[in-house]
């Protein structure tokens, strides 16, 4: 790899997501739909560059395998600043009353979507007339990558839209979270499946109460720490650094040792951090260092690693139900969860919208199962990678557009749409 | 690569290097050879770590090839932010007034240690007595390491000591840039010697002096859109975005097409961007995102990738006196330089030291150039790769530890030390 390579790519990624993104927001849609279509724009204008001349390698973008590497890390270290910049912005308080409304909207924003895409693939794999255990199997394990909420774009779309702190903007963070353990939960019962070994469940279960031991647990003592520094020496450019470091760190051993995913880690440490004198100091660093550089190559990324080559009239007619499903599913799923909390009719809705997109974790669980699905043989086999990066791309579009136009809709009844800045009422 | 692994490597690098950085502050170093021997005890330990247990490899650092490049691309966006950064902080006035001097301070800067180094190196290599061709251009071409500064730690130690923007300091910058460019030029003619074809001389030549007029136009048409934005959208953060945008197009541009270092473009787009509206905005993003994560990994990887498997004692002495030659070459060459343009002695020996540190350019020139030696043959083949990791590594701890010393003397007979923050004086 040339590294020098990495500065055109990054130049070219900044202006074209910037530049699409102000579009975007000039056509009544959120930037972050312009900069993931920025992406979209940048990745197939690269497929026409099969030379090697100067001129159309630096028109065109087509960075070797090296190359992004560099490029994923970069987003991948986006997507954990979103998080943890959204973390250290949750509000604690509110995410306890919130805490029980999200954890069931989270899994029946999880369960739906699965079974749906459970039963749709098993229709275009012909498993009902010619079942076998193999089909079922790489049905339910394409249907759970239908499972995790990519909150990133949403928190985004929410922050532009200044609903962020709203009642429905944080119940949709904290389901979103709380669906991602929900989710890799799933994949780990999913693939534990395959040998019929049911300790691994157990195993998974239990790393995932571990990894939130661990993270509360040293959460706690780093927290005091930083209590202790601000104190000492308040605005320093060594607590937002420190704060950085742990962020890496807690996500690093999210994914590491307790296979729960790295935005997870960097939402909990930002919560561990939450509510310090210092906290506003922190965030307003972390939101620099992500908006200059790495939130706009995270929001391209998606965009930019859509392959469409594999494409065909079938499989896009299975790509298009499988996105269907995935979006119908948690706009049901969590909308019809959502209701008896409170919420009303266009509330609940609002909720299921947010909880649509998908990203690096849908991914993350399509190449976690992958090579299970290849032992299982090619038998009646859909490859779900293409119909994901549909997924993904379609439903990064979408939710944002469908969160500004509910959240833009005229006022309700009720009066005024900061109706829904109101404080969260007690649980039901 | 598991991408996972490089939030652990930024967790570890931000936290020792922010840790190092303010232990050396106690001790009166300047931060950042604190960050640099930070990098050098993260690189050392990784060593002890050659099993793959889970915890070994927790509490070491050992990253494979591609999370190097990763890594490597966080530290080289680092040094890029560095100069530009730097170059939005340039005052053109002062840059011109320096010109000459720092012409004449940089091509001697460049001649002397790499004299030094040429007779060095034959002495080694036993060439006095048993001289070859192959032997002089090798000799010649591990001189030619000496030549290019690396202006990131000088920078960082001036803005720390508060003399970025005294006479001394815009001195040792604007030599620091034109001798990379001089450093560059040299490489491209001892490469061409090799064929005895002198015509690439001529070419390189043209290249350079191309790049500054691409750079001075593309620039000024960029200043112009820039004045436009900057009027009609004051401090938005799409300002900020396009000029980080700006940086790494040229940084790109200066390598890819005119074979200039990056850190040259960026720092050209710094000052085609300097002495606007927002350009403190600008800066301030910079300067965030910069020491918030690109530049403590910048400073440790300069240690991190330091590796001292090949040593032994004799090539140990070669080392050494390589080291003492680098050092004692920018010293002399440049502080004889800068005595007839005004300076006084005290000043000249400051402005010798700030040019003493060697980083990614001297690493950069011993790869162009290690290919060149390995087809004139091993004869008296000394591989100049880990010397000139010790030059970078002693060069970059030495320098600010230096100008530090030389800053903070007491007061000459002229009174105050705000003496150095006098303005320039006309050119003699």
């Amino acid at each position: 790899m040339e590294i020098i390579n990495i500065f055109y790519y990054l130049a070219v990624i900044l202006i074209f997501a910037k530049s699409f993104g102000l579009l975007a927001r000039k056509l009544g849609l959120p930037q972050v739909a312009g900069m993931v279509i920025a992406g979209v724009i940048i990745g197939l204008l690269g497929k026409f560059h099969d030379d090697d001349s100067v001129i159309l390698s630096t028109i065109f973008m087509k960075p070797n395998a090296a190359e992004k590497e560099v490029l994923n890390a970069f987003s991948q270290v986006g997507v954990v600043l979103i998080l943890f910049s959204s973390g250290l912005e949750t509000n604690l308080d509110d995410l306890k009353k919130s805490g029980l409304a999200a954890t069931v909207i989270a899994l029946f924003g999880v369960l739906v979507p699965m079974a749906l895409g459970t039963l749709g693939t098993l229709l275009f794999m012909n498993g009902y007339s010619d079942f076998s255990r193999e089909k079922l199997l790489n049905a339910i394990f394409t249907g759970t990558i239908l499972a995790a909420t990519s909150v990133g774009i949403t928190v985004e779309t929410l922050k532009e839209l200044g609903k962020l702190n709203s009642k429905v903007g944080q119940t949709i963070v904290s389901a979103a979270v709380i669906d991602d353990v929900i989710g890799i939960i799933a994949l780990s019962i999913v693939t534990s499946l395959k040998g019929g070994d049911f300790s691994q469940i157990g195993i998974t279960l239990l790393k995932a109460a571990g990894f939130f031991a661990f993270s509360i647990g040293l959460g706690i003592l780093l927290r005091m720490y930083f209590k202790w520094e601000e104190h000492k020496f308040p605005h320093k450019r060594r607590t937002s650094i420190y704060a950085f470091g742990m962020c890496f760190l807690f996500a690093f051993c999210a994914e590491k040792f307790f296979g729960i995913a790295a935005i997870t880690g960097a939402y909990m440490a930002g919560i561990m951090l939450s509510g310090l004198e210092d906290t506003n100091f922190v965030d307003r660093k972390v939101v620099v260092s992500g908006y200059m550089i790495f939130s706009p190559i995270f929001f391209s990324y998606i965009g930019i690693s859509a392959d469409f080559s594999g494409l065909s009239w079938s499989y896009l007619l299975f790509g298009i139900c499988f996105v269907a499903l995935g979006i119908l599913g948690k706009i049901v799923g969590c909308g019809l969860a959502a209701k008896p909390f409170g919420f009303k009719n266009k509330e609940s809705v609002t909720i299921g919208c947010g909880m649509i997109a998908r990203g690096e974790v849908a991914l993350a669980v399509y190449s976690s199962g992958s090579a299970l699905m290849m032992q299982e043989g090619a038998a009646g086999r859909v490859d779900p990678l293409v119909a994901t990066i549909m997924l993904i791309v379609i439903s990064s579009i979408l939710c944002p557009i469908l969160l500004k136009l509910l959240f833009k809709e005229k006022p309700t009844e009720n009066g005024e749409n900061g109706d829904d800045n109101r404080t969260l009422p007690a649980q039901p």
